[in-house]
């Protein structure tokens, strides 16, 4: 008989073969012959132990979400790093990528998988803008969660977007050397979304006042 | 017979179809079957028109480049203007953006179709952007490249990636409210990645150089 050790090893090979599967094909276009088959299993076990080809789909994304989690709550970060590490996750896994854009062409307007948890963790990451506006760390002027999307659009963009990045840069999203540079680009943008704005100088200040700050 | 007018309203007819269909399924997906019906012609037509699918697709594409090309030289935009320009575009025509994504997901590293043209036109973009930073309208140490890749990411993603829009700000990326607000951060982030770095207070600089500024 199969002892829970097994059953949590092969939950794991299905969870792996799974997540392989969506990111090429999606939700809708993946088989679970065809994950049973590169998980190594029967494909009896994927119903066993997620129910259903959608209960199986929730599980990867939780597991995602519950890294993201892990990453939120562990970290302080300001605008910038968050903005740079969320691009890095992004590189590391594009398949996950790719699971949100299947979802963007498939779903239209259906319920997504998970919404509630997903919207939870989005509104904390969106709660931590905030608070760095209350401190003066990012604008004011933006709405919080409208930074959240400009911080969504421009972490997943040159991943999600690989032939823009190719005739664009010239380059692979995937290359060492544009990750680099766009890691960098990123920081640069994040600080100038930083920056306080009364402080420009082409905008109408009092002298006296910048004075201060330069000291 | 078939007159030259006849013949212009049949391809006409069958490229509007056509985008529909793309936009739909991607070019791998797509069905010339179902365009036909779309269109009303016979399938044959698509062919005698347009050679092949891949044929036909070109056609979409090359209708889509002609119009940028078209903006870009009627328009001496600043960037806050040709990004909101942009993104207003994707959401009139949110058939494109899904085109993209099709490609995005069905081509992996293939030869994306139209690449010398699309390439072309970008790189007129990149130019337009280089000029910017050679009068001072853009900042000259992030890469032309890169911030056309900042333009493209910030004008698509709301709409490329509607599900994200709706989690974080509740609203689906074709509400006008959500388009007013949205197009109003764009602005505000243009403003901000255009105002010169060295006047930002929190930067060390001459105090008398502030003052002739602010002047």
């Amino acid at each position: 008989m199969a002892t829970d050790r097994d059953l949590d090893r092969t939950r794991e090979r299905i969870m792996t073969a799974a997540l392989t599967e969506f990111a090429a094909k999606g939700l809708a276009g993946a088989r679970t012959d065809a994950i049973a088959r590169r998980a190594g299993v029967n494909e009896r076990m994927i119903f066993y132990c997620f129910e259903t080809k959608e209960g199986l789909y929730r599980e990867v994304l939780r597991r995602k979400l519950s890294e993201k989690v892990h990453i939120i709550e562990s970290s302080d970060d300001d605008f910038a790093t968050t903005l740079v590490k969320g691009y890095e996750s992004c590189c590391d896994d594009m398949r996950h990528v790719r699971m949100w854009q299947w979802e963007a062409l498939d779903s239209g307007r259906r319920k997504i998988v998970a919404e509630e948890e997903r919207r939870a963790l989005i509104q904390r990451e969106i709660a931590q803008i905030r608070r760095a506006q209350l401190r003066g760390d990012l604008p004011a002027d933006i709405d919080e969660d409208l930074l959240m999307l400009v911080r969504i659009g421009l972490q997943i963009a040159p991943v999600a977007l690989p032939q823009f990045t190719r005739l664009v840069a010239g380059m692979d999203p995937d290359d060492p050397k544009f990750r680099r540079r766009w890691s960098k680009c990123l920081r640069a943008i994040a600080d100038r979304i930083a920056a306080p704005r009364s402080a420009a100088g082409h905008r109408h200040r009092n002298a006296s006042e910048v004075q201060q700050n330069v000291q």
